[in-house]
């Protein structure tokens, strides 16, 4: 069963600010090159890098190469590239003056005649957050967007820092970009067991029936990462876990496990209920925000170069959101994520309430493990679930097992990364898997609270490297009786 | 979790009729050597053969070493066989005189005092069944049964020909030997993944809620044999698969399948609740017959010899049940079995319905496939669940996949044959897994009119060896929109 869909896109120039930083070398060329050689971008597509660095096209493109070769999974060969690095271009100067604009826009138009891409323009903001604004603003007023072709403004995040300065950068990227064009990039929703989720919700009718508060007793969402901050120590000092993370990754997460159906697979039905989810997750109040959110700092964080000696920046978090609607009234879901973790693991677990009545021994209820469905977004991305089944034999003993499906072993590896579908989704105009300004504005609506609280005051609570983070994080469970799952793998 | 019980029976003198019986060498002597083997019988327990042929103990212990190690998943060594071998009696008679059974009561006496069997006795029918009802009169009448311990005794299929001689049978065999000691062997029910069907539906709370009507879409119950009828010919040809396979494993699924909650794991608790779903299954009448049940015979059934050459014995029967109460109105149950069929497969497949609206084009819910949950009773016993999910890539292609748990990569090999199960729970009491009185008249009451109307004219539909039976068989399932499911394996 397939939605067919126009997979190769309309010719167009993909501008990228910040061409000589980290994630145009590791994710976007890379992604880039691997849509063309299978075949999915049309050959007109013109790859532009500018940033402050002084490269000709050729020096650029030799850079690239070197990227592509270490960091793609398809290798790029002579022949290959031959292709691919005719499609390079690069155009230095400084994204905060005007200059630059002009020779940007000098060359797309020499590229549009050249190469045929007909005005069809993504900007690609790879650079600092703080210049997000400011570049959209100068392309808009450079009239680089006047072109008679389409514009899309790809925006990495973070979006904003609270809620008062994600909607100052909505509105002045709308002011040249209405929010159409605008795609937000969460890489979360790019990967293939993210989409899955809502193909599993939707497309097997066994799960919608039991996906709500009657069955299900708790979901469990973790990020989980076992490496520390190393070089971002500037960007997670004024960031921290709550903001990096939870705010987008986490909170996206629960969006897509909580959603309602929506009416059609398309950007503003699927958006539209997450939307409505993110409006019902209950917003704490001060007082609640001790009981219900566990912020922690690995030991050593203090010393790592770059951070403040006595810094309060939280490298983990964990908060209980409830969702006040009929679905959801009363089922907890426990969000938590955090650097320096056992295992770096990224798993939904569903864990469905326990069978009302057992009848195989009276005290043995609570014994009888309750079924999870776990579905694990890296690494080994995949859904299990566990189930009893009886151990073979005379007695009648239950012992929790698993079914498990592996996408590697169902599908093969070479599952595309999430940064080719969502180029290309891009390129197509396809926004289903990009954020939409309401959601970012909700989910700041639901952080910002914890954030002001800790602003007040408290220290996050130590946790040693390589544990599940610190003692508040387990008070938080255990409060409701429960605890945390180990995740799976 | 364990439903923790006794494990060892009391000691008792195990007494096989047809002990010169395949059955017996097949099946029941390697069954009582694997379960003293490994410690689940006291070392009283004998052993005592009786049929026609005569045997000394010496020469009856002899045989039975060869056929245990020609057919037990443990084989005996010297060691081993110098205890077992031990506990061999046989006494040679006529079990429709009256000798026999002096020659045996002064047999029991002897074993009595000089093992500690303490009168105990497990009465085993594995003869002809036109032998049952006298062997259990003369059992009772030399007070064979009045010993101060306890008796049980133990009958194989077929329980009469008909609800009549069932009924006859029944009281012939209560008129010594009251119900609950009345053991009847459906060896199904012994298999692991039969019992596992009711721990499976009861201890995990996520399938009550969709196993019914609302949800259910069909259940199909397969029980396939390769094979054709060798040499059990004067035996089929009296039978046929209505009443060979239909009348008890197939039904007996189908209630295990469909019944409600037991209010607890005993005996008569799950006994009442399927005779409950045998009741509810609609009585077709005669009319009726011909839409909803196929009868077939294979191509060249009528050369094998032994059978008559213008047989109407059926090799073949589907049967579409009905079960008319509030959790399964108006699913159909498609139950088949078959001799000459392409694999030798039991298992049963429970459809889903279909999702109720899909997201990802409005053509195409026709074309996703329903979840399917598989219970594979034999061969590989196992459980596996068919669900869609999206296949990497940027279109949403949805895939049927399975979710696989298997018994044998669970738990490892050596899963104890139904026959051990069934007999320790014959010497423990535990009449569970065995077929009462009421059940087997119910099963009667719904095959009975199939068998009288086939009576009454007609031949079975001819089919093609290593086919799934005649054309009738599709179009019972076709009338309805559906088609039988290929079995997983």
């Amino acid at each position: 069963m397939a939605m067919r869909r126009r997979l190769t896109s309309e010719p167009c120039a993909v501008v990228i600010f910040g061409a000589s930083g980290d994630l145009t070398s590791r994710k976007l060329v890379p992604a880039l090159h691997n849509l063309q050689a299978e075949g999915l971008m049309p050959k007109e597509t013109a790859i532009v890098g500018t940033s402050r660095t002084k490269f000709t096209d050729k020096q650029f493109g030799s850079r690239l190469r070197k990227t592509v070769t270490e960091h793609s999974r398809i290798k790029p060969t002579d022949a290959s590239w031959s292709t691919f690095g005719r499609d390079v271009y690069y155009v230095p100067g400084d994204a905060t003056g005007d200059e630059l604009y002009q020779d940007l826009k000098a060359k797309l138009e020499t590229i549009d005649e050249e190469r045929g891409t007909r005005g069809n323009r993504v900007w690609y903001m790879s650079t600092l957050p703080q210049f997000f604004s400011t570049i959209a603003q100068n392309i808009g007023k450079a009239g680089l967007c006047d072109t008679g072709g389409w514009q899309r403004l790809v925006v990495e995040k973070p979006f904003g820092s609270d809620l008062e300065s994600a909607r100052e950068l909505n509105a002045s990227l709308n002011a040249y970009f209405p929010e159409k064009q605008v795609f937000r990039i969460d890489h979360y929703l790019g990967k293939e067991t993210v989409q899955n989720l809502l193909v599993f919700r939707f497309a097997n009718a066994i799960f919608e029936p039991i996906w709500n508060r009657r069955y299900i007793n708790q979901v469990q969402i973790t990020v989980a990462e076992t490496l520390g901050v190393e070089e971002r120590t500037e960007f997670y000092e004024q960031t921290g876990a709550l903001r990096d993370v939870a705010q987008n990754h986490l909170l996206q997460l629960l969006a897509l496990v909580a959603m309602e159906p929506p009416v059609a697979w398309d950007a503003d039905a699927i958006r539209d209920q997450k939307v409505q989810v993110l409006k019902a997750v209950r917003r704490w109040t001060p007082s609640e925000i001790g009981g219900v959110v566990s912020r922690g700092q690995y030991d050593g964080y203090e010393r790592v170069p770059g951070v403040h000696s006595h810094s309060s920046t939280e490298t983990f978090v964990a908060i209980k959101a409830l969702i006040d609607n009929w679905r959801w009234a009363g089922v907890p879901f426990y969000l938590r994520t955090g650097k320096r973790l056992p295992s770096a693991t990224t798993e939904i677990a569903i864990e469905f309430q326990r069978v009302p009545h057992l009848l195989f021994a009276k005290t043995a209820v609570e014994e009888l493990e309750p079924n999870v469905l776990i579905i694990r977004i890296q690494p080994d991305e995949g859904i299990s679930m566990t189930f009893g089944t009886k151990v073979p034999g005379p007695e009648v003993n239950v012992r929790t097992v698993d079914m498990e499906f592996d996408y590697e072993t169902g599908f093969g590896s070479g599952t595309p990364e999430a940064y080719e579908r969502l180029l290309l989704d891009c390129m197509l105009g396809d926004a289903t898997l990009f954020a939409r300004s309401d959601e970012i504005e909700q989910a700041w609506e639901i952080v910002d609270p914890i954030q002001r609280h800790w602003g007040q005051g408290g220290r996050p609570g130590p946790y040693r490297r390589g544990s599940w983070g610190p003692p508040s994080a387990d008070d938080l469970v255990r409060g409701d009786g429960r605890r945390w799952r180990e995740p799976s793998r």
